[in-house]
Parts: C-alpha cells; sequence; structure tokens
C-alpha cells in the first residue's frame, strides 16, 4: 500500500491523557506481519459515550456497544479493537465471539463485562477467529501504556495508508485539560455517523450524558461531513472516554466544546486525506441556500457525484457537473441565481460561465492539491460545509480485489 | 473509443413506421469527421408525449419541451437533436439558440414552431454554435427518408459506443401496430427519468392524453429502473410520436402497452450495456420487501454501491458488500432474515453465509458478462427489479478528461 499522497507529515505529538493506557499486538486475525488489536485501558471514574452507525445491518460489536452505552455508568472501562475482520452479518456466531472477546478482556484487565467495549473492522461475513484475539489478552494487558496511542492507531487500520491522531490541550480555568483521539478509514465513509472507527480520550471532567450529548451534536459537523465512496459501514463506531484526572469541569465549557470540535474535524479531515486512490483533498462550501438542510444536500450531491469527482481527479475545471450536481440534489435551486467559485476564482454566475472566467485559471486551480469548490445558490441563508476526496483508477484498483 | 463488451451484435432491422422520416448531417457542432445533428419529421395526424428529467438545472432545450408537450395538440411535427454540447447552463444564450433552430426547423419543413421539439446532448455550459445547426436545416430536410433511423441513432450519440435501437409489431384487432425507438446515453445515467435521450415511434392511433399517461407509467418500469453512476442528466428527454398512420386504435390495448414496454425496456438494457467502461451487466432483483417503495431502495442502494460495482469489476463474490448496501439503503431490514443468490446460489441466509455456499462456486459464477443479485429481505411481499453495470478503470479513464 503506498503512502496516500495527501498524508500529513507524520504522526503527531499527541498529549498524554491521564487515566489512559494502550497496547497492541499482532494476534493475526487476518494480516500477516503487523499488528491487528489494540487494547485500551480507562481509569476508575471514567465515563464512556458513543455514536454508531445507522445500518440497518450493523454488526455485533456495534450492537453491543450500543446497549453499554445507553447502560452508562462510571468506572473503569475498556476497549477492544481488531482490524482485518468486522464481525458483520456473522450471525449467532457474531454474538458469541463478542462474549468470548468481553470475556477474555474482562479476565485480562479486571474491568467488569459491561464496561468492555469491542469493535471490528474488516471483511464482512466471514467468521471472526477470536480465539486469535483472546489468547493475546494478557499479552495486551502487560503491555498497556501511557505512551502507547500510536502503536494503538496503527494496529487498526484496514486500508489505511497512515495511522490517523489529533489533539489538543485547552486551558479551562487556569489549568490544563487534554485531549487526544485516534481514528481509522479510508473507504465506506459517507456521512451516516462517521463510518470508520475513532477512539477519543480526555482527561477532562464530564458527565456521561453530557459528553454524550456534545458527541453527538459535534459529530454532525464533523464525521458526517465528509464522504469518500457514499457507502456506509456496518461497523462504525465513535467512542469516547473521559478519565476526569484532570479534575476539571468542562460540562459548560465552550472551549473544551471547541477543543473537542477541532480534534473530530482533523480526523475526519485525515479520513478523507487518506481515501482509497485520493489524490485530492477537497472542501465543497454551500451558501446561500433555502435552508441549512438544502445546503447540505447540495454540498453531498457534489461531493459524491462520480462525474464531479472524476472531473477533480483528471484536473478538468469541468463546473458543468457542478451545475448537473446542484440539479439533481433535490434542493430548490434558481439556475439563474447560482454563483460557482474554484478557489477565489468566480467561474459562473448569473446562469452562464462568468465573462471575466478564463479556462486556463481554472485549470491551473485544479493542479493543486488542496481544492475549495464553492456555491451560492442567491436564495436565502442556508450553508454547509463537506469534504470529500476524487475518484480514481487508486479507488478501483483497491476495491476490485480487496478480500483476494 | 472501443465498443463496449457488452454490446449487441448490431443495430436491429426496426419496423418502418409510416409517416416517420429521418435524416442525419455532419455539422460539426464540436464532433469532426461524424454526423451530430438529426432530423425527425412527423406527418400530419402525429400526437406527440414527453418525460424529462426532474433536475432543477435542466437545459433550455428541456423547458422548450416541457412546455410544448403541455401544450398539447396533433399535427406535423419535427425532433431536431444535437451531440456535442448540451446548451445546459447556457444563460439567457439558451434560449435564442433553442429559438433560432426551432425557427430554422420550421422554415425548412413547414412545420409550426411550437411543434419543433429539439434536443441536445454533450458538454454542459458552453454556449451551442446554433449556426452550425440551422445551417444545415435545408440539407437535412431534403434528406428526410422513411429508412434514416439507424443513421439518426448515430447521429446523437456522445460518449456512446454503439447505437441503440429496437422495435416490435403487434397484431391489434388482426392489423398490425408497429413501433421503433432509438436512444444514446452512457453516463449520467441513474433513475430520475430517463436520463439519457430516447425517441419512440409507432403507427398507433392514440390520443395525445393517453400517449402522455402511457409513456409516464412505462417510463418508471424500465429508464426509471436502470443507473450507470447515479448522476442526473440535466437534458434527458423522452419523446414519442404517434401518426396514427395504421389506423388501428391502441388507446386501450394491453399488447400495445406491452410492446412498448418492451421496447422502453431493451432501450434502457442497452444503455447500461454501453455504460462508461462497463464490462458486466448486472440485474438486481429484491423481493420480500416492506413495500415495493423499500424494495426500490434496497435495489439501488445496491446498483449505485461504488464497493459492489468495484467488486463485481474484480470478479469478488463479495456479497458482504450486499449486505452493506442493504443496511445502508434506508429500507426496513432484517439482518437475520436476509436471503442473497448471485443467480441460483444461495450465499447467505439467517443471517450468515449459507452453509452450501462454497466460494468457488461464487467466483465461477462472477465471471459471467450478464450477472443476477437476488435480495430476498424475508419481511413481506415488497419486489423491484433495477439494472447496472460495474464500476471500472475504464469509468476513470472516460471521465476524467472528458473535456479535453
Amino acid at each position: 500500500m503506498t503512502l496516500s499522497p495527501l498524508a500529513p507529515a507524520g504522526f503527531p505529538d499527541l498529549p498524554t491523557i491521564d487515566g489512559v493506557r494502550f497496547a497492541a499486538v499482532a494476534a493475526g486475525v487476518r494480516y500477516k506481519g503487523r499488528t491487528d488489536v489494540m487494547l485500551v485501558e480507562l481509569a476508575e471514574g471514567s465515563v464512556v459515550a458513543g455514536v454508531f452507525t445507522r445500518s440497518s445491518t450493523r454488526s455485533a460489536p456495534v450492537l453491543d456497544c450500543e446497549t453499554k452505552i445507553k447502560f452508562g455508568g462510571e468506572g473503569r472501562a475498556a476497549f477492544l479493537v481488531n482490524s482485518g475482520n468486522s464481525n458483520a452479518f456473522t450471525g449467532s456466531a457474531g454474538d458469541t465471539s463478542v462474549a468470548a472477546i468481553v470475556a477474555a478482556v474482562s479476565d485480562a484487565t479486571g474491568v467488569e463485562n459491561h464496561r468492555v467495549f469491542t469493535s471490528s473492522t474488516g471483511v464482512i461475513g466471514e467468521p471472526l477467529p477470536h480465539d486469535r484475539i483472546t489468547v493475546k489478552l494478557a499479552d495486551l494487558n502487560s503491555a498497556l501504556d501511557a505512551d502507547g496511542i500510536e502503536g494503538a492507531a496503527q494496529a487498526i487500520m484496514t486500508t489505511d495508508t497512515f495511522a490517523k491522531g489529533s489533539g489538543r490541550t485547552v486551558t479551562i480555568d487556569g489549568r490544563p485539560v487534554r485531549i487526544a483521539g485516534i481514528a481509522k478509514g479510508s473507504g465506506m465513509i459517507a456521512p451516516d455517523m462517521a463510518t470508520m472507527l475513532v477512539y477519543i480520550f480526555t482527561d477532562a471532567v464530564i458527565s456521561q450524558s453530557a459528553l454524550q450529548s456534545l458527541l453527538g451534536t459535534l459529530t454532525d459537523q464533523t464525521f458526517n461531513c465528509i464522504t469518500v465512496d457514499s457507502d456506509t459501514s456496518t461497523s462504525d463506531t465513535l467512542l469516547m472516554g473521559a478519565t476526569g484526572a484532570s479534575g476539571v469541569d468542562v460540562g459548560e465549557s465552550a472551549a473544551f466544546a471547541q477543543a473537542l470540535h477541532d480534534v473530530m474535524l482533523d480526523l475526519a479531515h485525515l479520513v478523507v486525506r487518506d481515501g482509497e486512490g485520493a489524490t485530492k483533498f477537497v472542501e465543497v462550501r454551500v451558501s446561500g441556500a433555502a435552508t441549512d438542510a438544502d445546503a447540505r444536500k447540495v454540498g453531498l450531491a457534489i461531493a459524491n457525484s462520480p462525474l464531479v469527482k472524476t472531473a477533480i481527479a483528471g484536473e478538468d475545471p469541468n463546473w458543468g457537473r457542478i451545475v448537473m450536481a446542484v440539479g439533481k440534489s433535490g434542493a430548490q435551486a434558481n439556475r439563474d441565481k447560482l454563483t460557482i467559485r474554484f478557489g477565489d476564482i468566480v467561474v459562473a454566475e448569473n446562469g452562464w460561465v462568468s465573462p471575466d472566467y478564463a479556462e486556463k485559471a481554472g485549470a491551473d486551480y485544479m493542479k493543486q492539491q488542496d481544492l475549495c469548490i464553492s456555491v451560492d445558490m442567491g436564495l436565502a441563508g442556508g450553508m454547509a460545509t463537506v469534504w470529500t476526496c476524487d475518484l480514481t483508477h487508486g479507488y478501483i484498483q483497491i476495491n476490485a480485489d480487496y478480500r483476494s
């Protein structure tokens, strides 16, 4: 797997979160010669919140996590994640695998069963060889390390070409509060919840219900605004644990919410930057729509259009395809009020190509790696921004022989 | 442009429709060295019905046709179609071009302005050099020929790799009634009306309102059930002319409706078989859904999924991606009641891979050119069938440099 041309320089230095420890191991679930299982342990006094895929065929681990999140509570907790096999559409054997892994984690760590959250990512519909995981639990438990987050991020990768992390330290009431998150995901990324795996940790003091509510709101502004291929996974999971170790209550803090938003948006962008076969990172800004919901419809119609995405891959300033996507979005639109921009270049307005637009300027702009396409609908104040990547030969290559 | 591997052996022998004449010419609208404009003349006593794209950015010729269809009426009529430029998103100049072409057709043929229907297909957002068309009208008019339908079908092609035609002769009250149709379309094909250009002719006697109503119903069962890339064109047009020359009234005839349905389904399938880069023709049959609408949602979610379509391109019997697509469709679904088949092979049932399923059987099946994927939802009686093709390197190639 070649590194994505849109990858950042390296894995960032993340703040250490007091009360959180990580371990990773090579269990050979599917892949050879790499780590594929991570264990995270959260200290006494932790709360856990989660957001999950809405797929009606979601996996056994997702269903198990949903139940446990609803149960709420506070105390020690553990996350166990494997890559290579998603344990989705695996019938009652899927539940058996989850139960076996949860029991093994509980045995090894002493965390109660109902505080053990598991995720699985990879191929759908094949039995999970959970024995390969459970046999490694003792090793994982003894390897737990407060500085092991990068190794954990590597272990959860599937078709990802780089490990994804983001962190912030924010000062509240004069004291530091830390947030660190990791994510995996490069295909099946569409905005119906994260469509990826994301784990975020903080030492903030916050109630489970406040964290759950904040996480839902911020997911809509971040992970639900990205799309790679419009497909939605059966396994997507965002889990966040707060240990409270900082002693700083962030329940009403706008600064904390902003910092968490930024970490989530960073991770969402990194997932797009690792989109299968991606060579361009594209921001689609829609303004002037009848409503915010309409703006989002237009943004996603553009961001998901195979014709728009192949034009971007070909560095073709094909604004006609943007018009096509606006037209098919189902949003209220008046052809003659649209303004379309590539970066700062006004390409089309008043239902026609702009008199000042020079094709060469558009073509030069499209050669950049990071692009911004703006559409002003000219109707009212509805706005939305979504992010996507281009559609290339690389996407076909990766997905035409993923299983073989 | 290489011929699609899914192309039929050749253009079919179509029945001659009394009262309809065709001509084609090379006007150089955009392409060199090929015909790019067709003229069709319908004799005295003809009625014309039409169905159009629902895009909110639809083209000037589409808007003009819609108005004229609503006006109704009976008498001589003409269709003028150019390829290479869609005259879409061309502001008020788009209307000027339509008016100029309509006037030139009227001058040359003597057909009244409000009975002249035009279509344009090709690049969006560039001014249509309509002078290149109007200057050819006298030539076109003198070339009109009852047997010119294949030449007309060739002139309307854009990225199509073969001309598309279908016909039927049906006996009603002991007398023959003939139907012949042509179509173009290989990209931007998604089920929101035809997303292509289709022209159908018959010598049946039928009122304009009956024909209009029949055409709408049959479009939902044919052109609205195919998808290539989920994108919707700004120009899509289905026009049908009935000359009445057979003298056979088909107003209530089920046999006529069935024959017209078959012509429309043939043309819809030919469009899929010429899908950009297509190497597989795929029927997706959904049964047992809560409602027909739910079945359609599931069928389209499968048929539009980039992950399903790339797996098919790779001849990978990846039924896990079918489960993913069912899950994201938004239709009511119970994972454990799904039955998935590739052809007659039961792949998955009861929420798990079928105990009798052998991966080799699935892999062998996927090597065929024509595939059928069936999903039984196991819930109720809702059914739908949709058709699509695979997503290949060819699609990327064609669309990453269409304009250049």
